[in-house]
This record gives structure tokens, C-alpha cells and sequence, in this order.
């Protein structure tokens, strides 16, 4: 990957400011410890700040206050996220298009953009839509009647049921499933009868599905996931469910049918959520915590059934002491009997 | 979709008894609150009654009792079960029958029976049946030597090993995967050898399988699903496990090797059941317990390790309490203490 | 399966010693219970030694002491290990090798070893190679510049991400995904920028993955699985995670990123495990712990959060009886306080 960029390009690129020498050439990204002199690298934490003094790298990316070190810098507000913005400049490549390929089965009703891709073995249905610059990779099934829209990645084996809509510039990892039908029955006597689910799934702008995670279609109207919004692997979605904007779902997270989810909420890992309540915005859930009924906004919460997070951290404490609290309390319990004996005998005794 | 039936003849396709003018058109059904007039809505819940006089639906399903509310009505037995049964009516449609397309791959000596389709990157093996009026979707495979009963659903990229049986009118959603290596390993030392799994899996008639959920062949014998259970998404089921009939497995269960569950057993979301252990029929084990052992029939637990459900529901409220209680008995104690000494002084003094 | 084998024939493959007629033949295996007499069966467990007498089987596999039984026996020192070799010699078929089969997908520039076998519908991008003896089912999708080793099988629908390596004798389950992108964001304000996944995930030999597990590449180096650990299914593995060798990573565990598992560590169903910590050797987490922060070697551990396994088993001992506890503290404080009254009174009497 020979791309090389001067200091003052990379500075012009990220919206940030030169310190030093902005001719300096840099072909590539390291760490503190790692970088070498062609490459750049950069300080997010205040923590590793004597670290710069030492690095061998040609340009160090960093907050304000760059001046002190004595190193070609660019200053700039956010070192992490532009570090990103680097490594997608220097270490990746934009997806070839190459247009609908031999082995790829397209209906001739489907639409596929000029520019998009689709690969051999993947399928796509009846009257479907693929975007311009997306990529269907082998393997993945668009069933019919579903609109894909631009710039998205479908990965090996996603799966996309009919009817759903995909908006732009999302991905789906390999194996996920989007629109399979919610889990709903109506009890007949011993047994269970099929309610169909005649809804669909919605994924607005920039949402992300990790690989392997399921969400099902809605019985009626819509499942909808919110613009910005990232799923780990393995989590599950169920039917009729609306989660905001730019959550993190972490891994194998489970969220019961028609649960509403806020705006810039993180469920941590294997947290599972009742269905029928509201999650507020800006909610933290710490991992593996159950959560039963709704959560106000703006506060952290964990344990089983949830707490605030707070107390959750105090009563965990306690949960090893437990088996130590009963014998106590077995003793307490004797020495007070032994001093209402003692109590009444001196009281007779008078 | 332009069907429209009368009322009375939707009566008689539900075995109901009609109130009002059975001439009536429907033509599409509704909620208690959008329904239209040429729509039907139903009544389950009576906490909603007061809400059938304002309707403007052409009719109601509801239960015994529907003269009081002067609408034209479809009096019926199970208004929930009925409204899912004119769901299908209404906003379904069959499988087209396709037979083996394009592109799809199936093995000489496999057997598709007459009304079966298979999609084109469909993969059918060697020996393997598959019955009238099932379906196979882009993406699924069938390994050598399945049989696949009638009507069955296989949709995309579910895979179904080796000499495993699906029953008639099954159900397995995108990413299923029947007969997957059982876990079972052989200690060598430092290592593991891995026992063959020679087993299969079957499930019986009406058996529905989530999406991304896997069922493990049994080492020897046979996993079994009984006929009508239903299995939500990412549920994993090990070897040798006997699963009875009309059970719910919710999303993100996961039930170890060689267990026993009965009939009509409920497992909430995120259950995990240990091995070698029987859970009787009727049981309800509440979302994200652990079962460590048997539970006996007719009863509902809850917890980790689990308990029966109301002692769970009242120890769970006390754990936020844990801290306060921790206090409490530091302060008994100490005035315990403090009674002995007084004590011990009021005694010596006489 | 017509093979048929001599006592002395298996003893010598077992490396056993023939107690009793070594020209028995055996063309079967079965339990103590089933096995006839053209059958082989085996003791591993001694509490089940007064069995041994009432078998029909034709020779029994067991350890040191066979000659107190009177029975034709193999005499082996891990007869559970031994019956399990047995189990693949009499059971299982090896892979047929068939090279790349019609409507297999095989970029030009893929290297297949003679020996291997690729089925119609998988898929084998650019400069990807597959070992002699590995198996590539239909549906499988492996990508650009994969390496796969010797004797692997890498079952339906299956996916091997750009750039990750297998080693040799390795088995993936069906949808099991190898290299999928790490959950890795940078805050860029209310948004999210998904930091590119530029490392890859490698695979020692011997390893095992489960139907449906997800193992994330690493963001900028490798995420690793040490030779001979097996994955059960819908495991989750977070991006930049070492795991030792010869590990046992039950179903529905989930690790999270840069966490380093030693070898021979055991984590029971459903544990979850926080990032960036250390797990030592022969480590035992029991099912659904949740794993906050590292664990010491050679030891068990369970809980959310996790402590020594014998605490937590008194504790949780304890946890049912919590109600009690509390209602027991009110009464002892109750108790207290009419002591104190009445040592007041008593005290002031005088």
C-alpha cells in the first residue's frame, strides 16, 4: 500500500492545524511505542503524554497544546477519531465495482445500480432495489420486494427478508438476518397457532449489524432500528421494536417485542430487556443486566432485576458477605435471647 | 390484495355465530382504534370493551357477550386465535410452486417431491426427500440423506446436516442450522480427541426453528424436538437433548447436552438449563434463570440457580436492601454489645 | 458399515492388552447395556463395574483390573478415549475427495491442493488457497487472500472473512464467522465512526468452531484462537483476543475485546467476560458468571462478578433466604430496643 502524504495534506484532510515542518512525508500509521519515522502516530490520552517526548514516529496527531513537545504535530479536537479517519485513508480500499458478475442470480425484475456490485451466489428477488456503490457478497439473499440504498456493505450469508428497507451506508456483517419472522403465536387450546407477521424491518442511514444477529419483522407495522446505530454480533432484535438513534448494542444483547429505545443508549454485553417499555435516552445498562420495566433517561443501570448502577456496584459487594451476614445474625439472635434471660432474671430477682 | 369476504361468510370459515347484518363486506382488518368500515377488528382483552362502542370497523370478532354492544359482531370462542387465522387470510399468500429452478443444485438421487420448489443456489444432496409443498430457499443447504416432510419452510442459508428429519409444516427461519456437531470431546492428556457425533436430529410435525439457531446431532442417537414446539432466534439446543411438544424456547436460550424438557414447557428469554436433568410439563422458567437441576411439573421458577418464581420475585427485591442490611447488623451488633456491658455492670454492682 | 475387526486387531490399534479369545470379532459398538455379542462396548466410569458382568457385548474396553471380570476384554489405560477412536473407525466415513465440483466458485487465482475438495456453491475468492484433504461445503464463502490449511472442514455456509488463516485439521460449523469486523467506534460528537478492522483472525491447528459463532478480526493486528481449543456454538469473540490452547469455550459465551484467556481454561455456557484482562491457566468459570476483571490460574471460579466457586455457591445458598433474613433483623432490632427501654428502666429504678 504505497500512499504517501505530506503533514500539511493529512492536516488539510482532517481539518487540523501544522506544528512544525508540514513537508514531512508519511506513508503509514503506528503506535507511540511503534511508529518509525515515515509514519504517523497519535495521543488521545493525556495518560501517554510523556510518551511523545520518545516517539520515533514523523508526526504525532494530537488535542490542543501540541507546542510543548517539540514535535511535527497536527492539532487537532478529536486525535482518536481522526486516527480512525487515517487508518481508512492509508489501510483500506473501496470496494471494487464490478457490476452484477457470472453466478450472481438477479430476477430481471430486480434494480441494481449503476455502480453497485453483486457477486457470484448471491441472490437477489423480485422487483428488489440495490443502491448505487453497494456490494451484495456471495452467498447473501435479497428476498423479493426489499430496497437496498447506496453505499452499503451486504456481507456472505446476510440474509434480508422481503419487503425490508436498508438505508444508506449501512452494513451487515456475514450471517445476519434481517426481517424473519417474530416470534408470535396465538394459543389454541394445547397448541400454538402461527400469528403471520405481515410487517417489515426497517434499517435507517448508518446502522451496522454484527454477524450472526437476528431482527425480526414486525407483526404488523415496522421494526425499526435508528439512523448511526451499531449492533455487535449475536444480539437479537424482536418484533415490533423501535430503537433510537446511535445506540451501541453490544454482543448477544436480547431485546423483547415492542420495546422502545432511546437515543444514545449502550446496552453492554448479554443484557437482556423485557418487552412493552421504554428505555430513555442516553441510558447505560451494564453487562448482563436484566431489565424488567422501563428506565428514565440519562442514568447508568445494571444487575438483575436492574438498579441504578450504583447501588447495583454496593450490593454486589455484599453478595459474597452473605453466607458470613447469616451467621451473625444467627449470633446476634442467641445473644439477645441470652440477655432477655439475663434481663428477666435480674428483674425478678429484684 | 383485493380479497373481500362477507360477514357471515367469515363466520363460517371461523366457526363463529354472526350478531348484525351478515351481508356486510370486509375487506382488510384493523385495530379497535384504525379500523375502518370495511375493516374488521376484534376484541381479546375485555380491559378494552369500552372501546368496541367507538369503533368504526364494519364488524368485531369478539367472545360470548357481543349482543350488548349493538355492532355487527362475529361471536367466536378464541377472538385472538381467530383475528391470527384471518391474518393468514388476508395478507398471506402461498408459496409459489416453482418445482427445481435454475441454478438451484440438487444431486441426482435426491428426491423433490411433485409441488416442492427449490430456489436457484439452493443446495440439495445426495438421497435426500424432500415433500410436496415444501419450499427451499436461495442459500440453504441439505446434506446427504435428509428427509424433509410437507409443507415445510426452509429459508435462506439455514443448514440442515447429515440424515437429519424435519417433519411436515416445519418452519426454520435464515441461518438455522439442524445437526451440527454435538460438543462432546475425549480428554488425551493435555488434549481433546473429538467423539465422532454419529447421531441425528429430528424434529417432529409443526416444529418452528428462529433464525441463527442451532440444534446439535446427538452423538449417538437422536436430538428430538417435539411436534408443535417453537424455538425464537439464537437458541442453541445441545446433543441428546429430548425437547417435548408445544414448548416456547425464547430467544437466547441455551439448554446443555442430554437434557429432558416436557410438554408445554415455557423457557423466557436467555435460560440456561444444565445437562442430564429433567424439567417437568407446564413449567415456566422466567428470563435469564439458571436451572442447575430437575424441576418439577406445574410450577414456575425463577433466579440462578433457580427457585420457584415467587420466593425469586421476593429475595430479588431484598438485594438492593443488601447494603442497608449490612449496616444494620453493624449497628445490632455494636448495641448488643453495648446492653452486654451495661449489663454485666448493672449485675456486678448489686 | 460392513467392517468387521478382531479383538487383537483393535488392541493393537489402541495400543491395549487382550485379555481372553483376541479372535473374537467385533463389527459394533454399543453401551454396557445394548451391545450383542458381535459388539464392542466399554467401561470408563467404575461405579458402573457390576455392569460389566451382565453385558452381552463380545468384549469390553476398560482400564487396569479387566481380569476380575471374566470377560474378553481390551485392557487400555483411557477407555473413554479409546471407545471414542473406536467410534471413528467404525462409524465414520472420511470425506470423499472430489477436487472443485461444478458451480463450485473458485477465483483463478486461488490455489487448491490436490486432495481438496470444494463443493458446488462455495465460494474461494482471489489468491485465497485450501490445503490438501480440506473440505469446502456448499454455501461456504471464503474471501480474498484466505489461507486454509490441510484436512480442515469448513461446513455450509460457513464464512472466512479477507485475509484470516486456518490451520490444519480445523472444522468449522455451519454459520460459524471467522473475521468479521471488530465493534469498533470512535465518538465523533452524538455520532459514531467505525474504525476500520485492518488485522485478521487466525486459527491454530486443531481448533474447533460451533455452528453460528462469530470470532471479530482484530483492529489493527490478529486475534487469536491457540491450537486445539474448541468453541461450541453462537460463541461470541471480540476483536484483538488471545485465547490459549486446548481450551473449552461452551455455547453462548461471550468474550470481549483484547481479553487473554490462558490454556486449558473451561468456560461454562453463557459466561460473559469483560475486556482487556487475563484469565490464567486451568481456569473453570461456571455457567452464566460474569467475568469483570482477571482471574488468578488454577482455580474456579462463578457469580456476577465472579468469585471463588465454593463462596459463590454458599452465597447463592444463602440468597433464597433473604426475605427471611430481613424480616429476622427487624425482629432482633425490634428485640434491642425493648432491651435498651427496659435496661434504661431498670437502671433508673435503682
Amino acid at each position: 500500500m504505497a500512499r504517501t502524504y505530506t503533514v500539511s495534506e493529512l492536516a488539510e484532510l482532517l481539518g487540523g492545524v501544522v506544528l512544525g515542518d508540514g513537508t514531512v512525508t508519511i506513508s503509514g500509521l503506528g503506535s507511540l511505542e511503534t511508529a518509525k519515522p515515515g509514519e504517523l502516530t497519535f495521543l488521545a490520552n493525556p495518560k501517554y503524554a510523556s510518551k511523545v517526548a520518545d516517539t520515533a514516529a514523523g508526526a504525532v496527531l494530537m488535542a490542543a497544546g501540541a507546542e510543548r513537545f517539540d514535535k511535527c504535530a497536527i492539532q487537532v479536537a478529536n486525535p482518536y477519531l481522526c486516527f480512525a479517519k487515517l487508518l481508512t485513508l492509508f489501510y483500506t480500499t473501496p470496494h471494487e465495482v464490478l457490476g452484477v458478475l457470472p453466478l450472481a442470480v438477479v430476477d430481471e425484475s430486480a434494480t441494481i445500480a449503476k455502480g453497485a456490485t453483486i457477486y457470484p451466489g448471491a441472490f437477489v428477488g423480485k422487483r428488489a432495489v440495490v443502491g448505487a456503490g453497494s456490494v451484495v457478497y456471495p452467498g447473501a439473499v435479497i428476498y423479493d420486494d426489499v430496497v437496498i440504498g447506496e453505499n452499503c456493505t451486504i456481507h456472505a450469508t446476510a440474509v434480508i427478508r422481503e419487503r425490508c428497507r436498508v438505508g444508506n451506508r449501512c452494513v451487515l456483517q456475514p450471517g445476519a438476518v434481517i426481517g424473519s419472522d417474530g416470534f408470535g403465536y396465538a394459543p389454541d387450546g394445547a397448541s400454538y397457532y402461527p400469528i403471520p407477521q405481515i410487517g417489515i424491518v426497517v434499517l435507517d442511514d448508518e446502522v451496522e449489524i454484527g454477524a450472526n444477529s437476528c431482527i425480526d419483522r414486525a407483526a404488523i407495522e415496522v421494526t425499526r432500528i435508528g439512523r448511526g446505530t451499531k449492533l455487535d454480533n449475536l444480539v437479537q432484535i424482536a418484533h415490533n421494536c423501535k430503537i433510537g438513534e446511535d445506540c451501541m448494542i453490544v454482543s448477544q444483547v436480547g431485546i423483547s417485542g415492542s420495546a422502545t429505545i432511546g437515543n444514545h443508549v449502550t446496552l453492554a454485553g448479554q443484557v437482556g430487556v423485557a418487552g412493552h417499555l421504554t428505555i430513555g435516552d442516553n441510558v447505560l445498562v451494564g453487562a448482563q443486566s436484566g431489565v424488567p420495566s422501563s428506565l428514565a433517561a440519562n442514568a447508568a443501570y445494571s444487575g438483575t432485576p436492574t438498579m441504578p448502577h450504583r447501588e447495583w456496584l454496593k450490593s454486589a459487594m455484599v453478595v459474597p458477605r452473605l453466607p458470613e451476614m447469616k451467621k451473625t445474625i444467627a449470633s446476634l439472635e442467641k445473644r439477645i435471647a441470652e440477655l432477655e434471660s439475663r434481663l428477666n432474671q435480674a428483674t425478678q430477682e429484684r
